[in-house]
This record gives C-alpha cells, sequence and structure tokens, in this order.
C-alpha cells in the first residue's frame, strides 16, 4: 500500500527501504533535502514539504512520522492534522509519552482523523531483522495498517515456538500486536525501554564485579583475573542469562574487553523516566527500574552535591577529611 | 573417560546420562538406593557407598560431586578426601561458595589431590541442550577433565558467531570455559546467578506496571487491558529485551497470564546473597543486583516489622491510623 | 491582623488557634457546621459559607486555605478566585502540588490577586510547639503576611544556634522563609517529606535488622534478644542518628516494642511521589528516597504480580515449586 | 575506678579525659609516644609498653582498647591476652565487626578472662556532649565497668523523657545500655551506623534535588534558587526531619552552602558494609541502607566499567556513540 513517511533517519530510512523491499509505496519527506533524495534511490518518491506529500498522497491517507520524540513530533503531527482530511492516519512510530498520543488523537477524532502509535524496537538491526512492534489504534485504522505491519516486522524466523502457546491470532508470533487503543502501543514500548535499562544494569554490574575481582587489595588466592570475552560467549550457550544484550556484551567485549574507548556517561531517553512516573503513577515498586536509571544519571556526573554534603556531614561529626578523588 | 558422581538428583542425574551418551563411563552413587539402581538403566555402575565407589575406580580417579551446597557437599568432599588418594580429582559441581573452595582444594593439595569447582547452568534443560560450565582448576586438572566438559558442554549450536570475536581457542563458543585457579569456577557462576536475579526482577517489575494498567483507579483512556502473554511474544521477535528468560516468561503467560497458580513467596539461594557480599567486599554499587535480591526477601514476609514501625511513627508525628491491608 | 481560614481539620483548627492565642483575628470556615462552630469557643468568627467569609473580612483580605491535595482545595481556590479582589491574598497551606501553584497564581494575576504557597510542617504537634514554614510568595505578598507567619512559627526555642551562621535575616531561626517564587514553599515542603520517607525508612530498616537478630535460625552465640525501647532510648543520648523520628520512635517502642498494634500497611501521600518525579525530571539519582516510596507501596500489596511472575520463571528453568507463603 | 586505655588518637584521648574528669585513674598508652605523655597534661600516668601498663595496674584490671578496627585492635588484644591474667577485662571501644568479639571472648574465657564490646557513638563532640554506649558482656562484667560507662555517657541532659517509657532501669536515659552478650554492643552499633548512612544519604538525595532546581533547563517559572542553608536551618525549627544530623547540615552550608571545600569522595568505614552483609545474612531487605553505602562506593569512582559496558551495548544495539563527559 501507499505510505508518506517524514523523518528518513537511521529508523525512518530503513523502515522506508523494508517497506518498499516488500512491494509497498513510499513517498518520503526529510528537511534534509539530500537525505530525502538519498531514498529515491531505493524507489521512494520525494516529497519536498509536508504539503507536497499529502497532496501527492491518494485519500484516504496513511503517514508515518519517524522523528524524535517532543518538539519535532508535536509540530508535525500539529501540522499534518491541518493538512490532512478525515479518514486519513497519522501514525507516530517514534518515542512519544504515552498520554500525549491520547491527547493527539482525541483532537484528531474531531476532525475525522486516525491516529496510531506504534512502539519500535529494533534499532539499527531492523532493516534485516524485521522490526517487532506494538500498535495502539481503533480496531479499523489497525487494520488498514496492518499490510505495513506485516511487511516491517520480522515473521517467524527460526525461533522455536512457544510450548503451550493457543492464541486466537500469530500476529504476535510474527512479531507485531494491537497492544490496545490508542496510546497503548506506546505504553507498552515505554516499559519494554523500562526493562531494557534494568537488563543492562544488571549484566554491568555483574561485569562489573568480575572486572574489579581482579584488585590487587584483594588476598592473593581470592583474586582472579576473569577473560570477560570468554565468559559473556559461553553464558550465550545454554545459561539462564543468555539474550540479545548478552549477545552485543559479547561481541563488545570481543573487541576489547577493557572497553577503554567509551567514556561511560550513559545517555537515557524519555521513555526509562516515563517508566518511573508510572510506577510512581500507580503505586508500583519498581526497585530495578528506578535503580538502572538513577545509575544512568549518575554515570554522567561527578563530585556531585549530594555526595560533597555526606563529605561536609561527616567532617562535621567526625572530623573527616575527605581523600581526594 | 570414566568419571565417579555423586548425587543423581535433577542435575546429577541428567549429567551422568549426558555424559554416557556420549561414551564415557560412569560410577554413580546416591544416598537413595533407587535413585542409583534407576540410572542402571542408562548404563551407569552401582556404587553402595563412597567406599565402594572409589574402589571401583581406576587412578587417577576423578569423582564429581553434585550436592546441594552446605553439609551434603562439605561431609562428603571431606570423606572423599579421606578415601582418595594422590593424583585423584575431586569435581563440585554444585553451587559452593567460592572461598569454600579455595579452603578445600588448599587442604587437599597438601595431599597431592586436586580440586576442580564447575559452575554448571543449563538447569532441567541441560540434558538435551547441554550444560554451560565455567570451571575453576589448576592447568594440568583441567585439561584432565576437558573431555568430560566437551561432551556435557552444548556445543556451537546454531547460534550466530560473535562478530569481531578472535580468541586463542573456542571452548567459551563450545560452551564451557576454564575461569582461572580454583574458586574462580564458581564465583563466575555466583555472578551469573546475581545477574539471573536482576534480570528476573526487570521483567518481573515491567508486567507488573503493564498489569496494574488495567486499574480502575486510572482515567478511562489511560486504561489498558493488555495482553501479556502477547506481549511477552511479540518482544520474543527482533527486540532488545529478546532473551531466554523471556522465552519462558512467554511459555508461562501462554499458560495462564494471571499467574494464580504461583504463591509469589521466592525462594532465593546462596549465590545471589553472595554476589551482594562480593560487592560489599569489593566497593561495587550494585544497586540492581541488590533490589533484586532484597524484593525475593519481601515477597516471602508480610507485614514486616520495619512496615509497623513506619506505621508508628506516622502515628507520632500525624496521628495517621494506618489502614487495615 | 485579620484572616480568614478555611478547613478546620486537625492542621487547621490549631493553625487558627495558635493565631488568636497571638491576638490575630479569625474568620473560620468549614464545610462541617459543628466544627465551625466549635472554633467560635476559642475566639473565631464563625461564617457560613465562602462568601460569607469573604464578605465579612476587610479588604484587602488575606485567606488561608487548609484543605486536603488535589480537589477539595482546587475547587475552594476556584470559587474564591470569582468571589475574592484585586490585592487580596489567597494562601494554600496544604500539600499542593508546586507545579498547581505556579498555575493558579498565573490565573489569580489576571484578576489583580495574590497567591502564597505555605509549606507547613508541624503535624498534631504544631499548635504547642509551633510550625516550620515554607513559603513561595511576591516579595510584597510575603511581607503581608509576615505577622501570621511570625505568630505561627516556633521561634528561637532553646536550640543551640548555628555555628558560624551569618545571615542578613533571622526568619529561618523563627522557624520560616521566603523560600522563593510561588511554588517554591511548596517545592521546599515537598522535598522535605521525601527525605522526612528517606529517613523513617533508614531507621525501620534498622530496627528490623535489630529485631530479627533474634531468629533461632542464627547461631546460638550470634542470636541476640535486643532491647528495642532501650535502643531508641539511648541513641537519643549523644549518637549521631538522635532526631526528632527517633524521639517518636523510643516513644512508640515504650509503648509496645513488638509493634503489634500496627498493620504495617503504610500509607503515602502525593509529595513523596512528587519528590521521585522531580527527581526523574531533574536527572538526579535519589536511590534512598525512592527506595523508601517503594518500600510503602510494596507494604500495601501481598503476592504481587511481579512475584508471582518471577516465582514462574523459576518454574521455568528449574522446575522449583515455590513454597507457599 | 582505675583503666588502662590502648590508643590516645581522637576518641581514645578524649574518652581518658572525660574519665579523668570524673575521678577515674587512667593508664595510658599510645604507640606515639609524645601522645601518651601529652594525656599525662590531663593527669594520666603514662605506660611506654604494653607490659608496662599491665604491670601498673592492680587486679584485677580493666584495659580499654581504643584502636583502628582490624590488625591494629585485632593484634594488641591478643597481645593482652598473653600479658594479663584470670578475671581481667579487655575492652575493645572500637568499631569491631561483632563477630570477632564473640570468638575472642571464646577464646579469653578460656584463660578465666572477660571481654567487653563498647559500641561508643559521639565522635569529636563527645569530650562534651559525652558518649552514647551499647555494652555488649556477661551480667558480671558489665556491673564491674558500670562506673566508667556512667562517667562517659551524657546523662539525662535537658531532654523533654520519653512519653510512656516505663524501664526497670535508667540506663539508657543515662545514655548507656547492656545490649546483651559479648557482640551485641557492636552490632547494634553497627546497625547505629548503618542507618547513620541511610539517614545522611537521605538528606543529601534531597538537597541536591533542592540543588539543581535552580538549573537553567527548567522553565522559568519553575526554576527556583533556594537558600539552601536557611532551609536547613528553618527544618531545625518543629520540622519532621530535624535532628543532629540536619543541625550539622545547617552548619556546614551556614559557612558554604556551595560545599566546594568538599571533593564529595565520600569513604565509608566496615560498620556499613557488614549491616549490609547482616542483612543479607538475616533474609531483611535493607533497600535504602543498601543504597547509601552503594551512593559511597560510587562517589570514590568515575567512569565504572559497568557504565562503560552500558555505553557498550547502547553502541551495540542502536550505533550510539555516548557523548564525553
Amino acid at each position: 500500500m501507499q505510505l508518506g513517511i517524514i523523518g528518513l533517519g537511521r529508523m525512518g530510512g530503513n523502515i522506508a527501504r523494508r517497506l518498499m523491499r516488500d512491494g509497498h509505496e513510499v513517498v518520503a519527506y526529510d528537511r534534509s533535502h539530500e537525505t530525502a533524495v538519498a531514498l529515491t534511490d531505493d524507489g521512494a518518491t520525494h516529497a519536498t514539504s509536508l504539503e507536497a506529500m499529502v497532496a501527492s498522497l491518494a485519500p484516504p491517507r496513511a503517514v508515518w512520522v519517524m522523528l524524535p520524540a517532543g518538539a519535532p513530533t508535536e509540530d508535525t503531527i500539529a501540522a499534518l492534522g491541518e493538512l490532512m482530511e478525515a479518514d486519513d492516519i497519522i501514525i507516530d512510530g517514534g518515542n512519544t509519552f504515552y498520554k500525549d498520543d491520547i491527547r493527539r488523537a482525541k483532537a484528531l477524532r474531531e476532525k475525522g482523523m486516525h491516529y496510531a502509535d506504534v512502539g519500535t524496537s529494533g534499532g539499527v538491526w531492523g532493516l534485516e531483522r524485521g522490526y517487532c512492534m506494538m500498535v495502539g489504534a481503533e480496531n479499523e485504522t489497525f487494520e488498514r495498517l496492518e499490510p505495513l505491519l506485516k511487511s516491517l516486522a520480522p515473521g517467524y524466523g527460526d525461533l522455536e515456538r512457544t510450548r503451550g502457546r493457543n492464541a486466537p491470532d500469530d500476529r504476535a508470533e510474527q512479531g507485531y500486536i494491537h497492544a490496545g487503543p490508542v496510546g497503548a502501543g506506546h505504553y507498552v514500548k515505554m516499559i519494554h525501554n523500562g526493562i531494557e535499562y534494568g537488563l543492562m544494569q544488571a549484566y554491568a554490574e555483574g561485569f562489573d564485579l568480575m572486572k574489579t575481582k581482579s584488585s590487587p587489595d584483594l588476598p592473593e588466592d581470592e583474586r582472579f583475573d576473569l577473560n570477560l570475552a570468554d565468559i559473556a560467549e559461553v553464558w550465550r550457550r545454554g545459561s539462564v542469562v543468555s539474550s540479545w544484550l548478552l549477545d552485543l556484551t559479547a561481541q563488545a567485549l570481543a573487541g576489547d574487553a577493557r572497553l577503554d574507548n567509551y567514556t561511560g556517561a550513559v545517555a537515557d531517553s524519555g521513555e526509562g523516566r516515563w517508566t518511573i512516573d508510572a510506577a510512581v503513577e500507580q503505586g508500583v515498586p519498581t526497585p530495578v527500574l528506578a535503580s538502572a536509571l538513577f545509575a544512568r544519571f549518575r554515570s554522567r556526573q561527578e563530585n556531585t552535591y549530594a555526595d560533597r554534603l555526606l563529605s561536609a556531614m561527616r567532617f562535621g561529626f567526625g572530623g573527616h577529611v575527605e581523600p581526594p578523588k
């Protein structure tokens, strides 16, 4: 089917390519003229403006917005809301906060337009592996988009089927689901990323404990100079902690087990933060997910005010002078 | 090669079977006569006592102890230390604290005996999938045991090879490593389990946040009745959080997404605890691993003294009467 | 000076009384007729409606709203915004989210009205001890309210003066501060409560560790049957952990060190939650404050979905059947 | 009474002084000759060696060891065990791990000697304020030491008495307790310090949240430039979070609210660590105490291996290049 795509970065560009490989027709727009033109080599039609894109799509239209969350996405969807018409669908495939989806869909609904939020996991690997997608939308909207989702999803692949699974449809097994009404797609994707932070931090702490086991402060016979690349590799085989993140860890350590090329100032995105906000709102204890987020915050700071205050208190009650860092 | 195996439970029995399938000769002992006899159907020789087992093995011997950590393993290894001879090898394949390994090996070394600690992951699936093993031992001991390890390990399987991996040997890719001197095998396995707790808790918190998203306390358009079985299934395909633990989650939820058959009183074992002790000893912050352990402690308690003290303080400063649970 | 007070519960009633004791004139309103009438015994004038209260105050007026956060406060302030006039001041002395203060003040400013948010600590003890207050307001508003604040605050008391303190004014030492513009008062109070949760949980965990030290699972010579009431008492004297919360702990334990009368289902309020939201928004790691909040969430639950999922995974990989709770 | 004191540092010296002020007779030893001699000005007798000290005390003797935990204390007590005689008492007033107390007492008991572990809080303030002491010892030993404890303790002071307190003795109110058998004194002191870490971290996080509220990243009307010195000061009066640590915070902030003189590399001691080990051993969830300890570990590190591994994973799945720190 025909689809407009706005935002042709790492994610948007590959989504367009994967769709075209499967026979879909893509009208592409990016604020960088060159980026958009580049995609015409893969068969896309190039639109020079949002207006041009909307004009060149046959109604009822579907436009996939794949932009950074926040203002870029918000402004673009607001503009599309002016340009598009009743029955058209606007898809937000980015990392939008799910309450923003709900708000936007409500506004668009008044004009007869439809909205879908597509939580998309797959990163730079999606073009080849396919994208794992969680969709929030009304039933009819979801059904209209399903041909696209099928093309983007990884499909069954060679994964072993889940024992005991007996579901009415096989969408999940193909790699996409209709998670629920508008917002549900991004909510599920948000939780996905919250979990991702927790998983990553669990590995990071464990490997740190193995790295520091070589410390000269330890008794000699309790000091191990462990080969972390080999450990990640061996755990990929038959262990309880095997995962795709472990595969990536093995890959990173195979290259340089000291990881000296990384600064360790770890970015975080809205989704990890909103997950904790959701936990607070819903009264659910999430110590691991929160700890993982806080570890990232901390990784970007040094000599924090909190730590200095601890030092100041220690000086106050014990005359302790904290050693230089 | 020939091997004595002590302890024929879920793990030990299957280890024996997998070894015999690959042509090794097993002399088996279990304090339950019936359990030991049952293994003779698979080709094992049955020993009626530790003494009989040692007597029936040709020196230099190797005996694999596969018993619960603590007294059962400790006592058995002490007994073997009396029965066995110089050049013999005692293998502890259980979940022993690595400092106990170091102590035991030191004592056995005085008699010329050798010791290997084999951290073994694989659970009930090991017979078919193979066991992932991390070995602590002197070089020569490791080499003598290697034929057994090769048979027990999963082997390459159909896993994609780690990009950029360029290691001097391929043991890790076959599923076993020589982690380091005595103790290193169990240390690595201990960290493995510590990570396992963290990973599990990350998923658990995330799924809880999705479960509670159906709460009637939430505004109607922010309330989602999510299909958790489908979500686990779709994440298995192309998402960043795919893992074996997620596969198991998908399986559990496919059966009963409400999980009503589980009490939620979650056991923990020595390894999760020792991981935190190691973090404390080595000065490594491990908020995620510790939180995961504490969540298990808490899952087995109710109406804790700590919580009651909070209530008592709240009554003290605010006259608050805590609502019944 | 003259002040209208709305909401004569535990806090509002005592605030009115403390003001009248110091010569201020109070016009009181409560939706419970009886509660309002009761205060006339202490010298208050009783208003039968918001309209009547506003009518009976001489302009420029000041009205203190002391109601539960959320709808009760929001609706009352909206109503006052209709009834009151330019130059009048509306004071929110409750536990409002500081961003709501900012929004309200902005709306009232358009009508020439003023707003002050007064974070108030002191609980049921305030009538005698005085209230510790943090005020968010424009300078002029703050100055107009200062006579009231002076009367409500504890004053110097017999506290030792802070060594090295050399501040331009002594308000903080009297027990009230002008924290900053509108919102700042409630922000500081919010953080105060966030800290309070952390402090309380620290004591709770420590006392739990002393309580459980009597467990029969411990070796006999490491098992202590500690007198927790005496410990709290002794720590009040010269120890680093002495505090008012410890005083309350000592008091609770003096009554019943087993705390059997408390359910341990610990409530939490908006302020503890918003503190974590602020941490997430500002990128500040707050593991202790978040852990304290999560402990309260957990205290009100049992048999959580998260815990049951852990059990289900454990069954999946190890065949473990979790013991009944 | 007569007492030998070994170790005349900040703590030991002042303990000696406070005892002599109350009429006790002190024989003092320090490996620094000068330090020991200095104390003779205050009335102490100076011993030039352990042997000389023991010789100059009249049996049955009491010797208070006030040295750094670990080897200095361990070796000194071992030496005293050789020099002293049946009925003599060795007191460890330092920060020893309570299981070491139990072990030592057992060994000394075989020679008829007695042991007492005195957990001592008070820091540099103890000389004037008195020391808060928790004692582990057999009943008879405790009673023999009681005259010393009475002199060292703060006494009733001008603290308000705990409402409802009805205890068989008033020792706790004087500032010392017989916590239980050997080990109990240091166990209670250990928990005291664990709580201390939690309290300190709670304040530190809260003040950090107030400090960062001035960040230019925040919307202008939500940005507050808070006077932290005033806030600490005002909270001292009538607020729920008032405490001695808050007094110290107020003092530190009065001097320099930016705390620029502190490195923020916060030391931790054995007691904070052992508290977490105890929690792990006893199966008690202590998320706040553990988080506080981990924050200290983290404060002394930068660019951790754990953080770099997170960066490496993020590069692996998303091509993210972490921004320089």
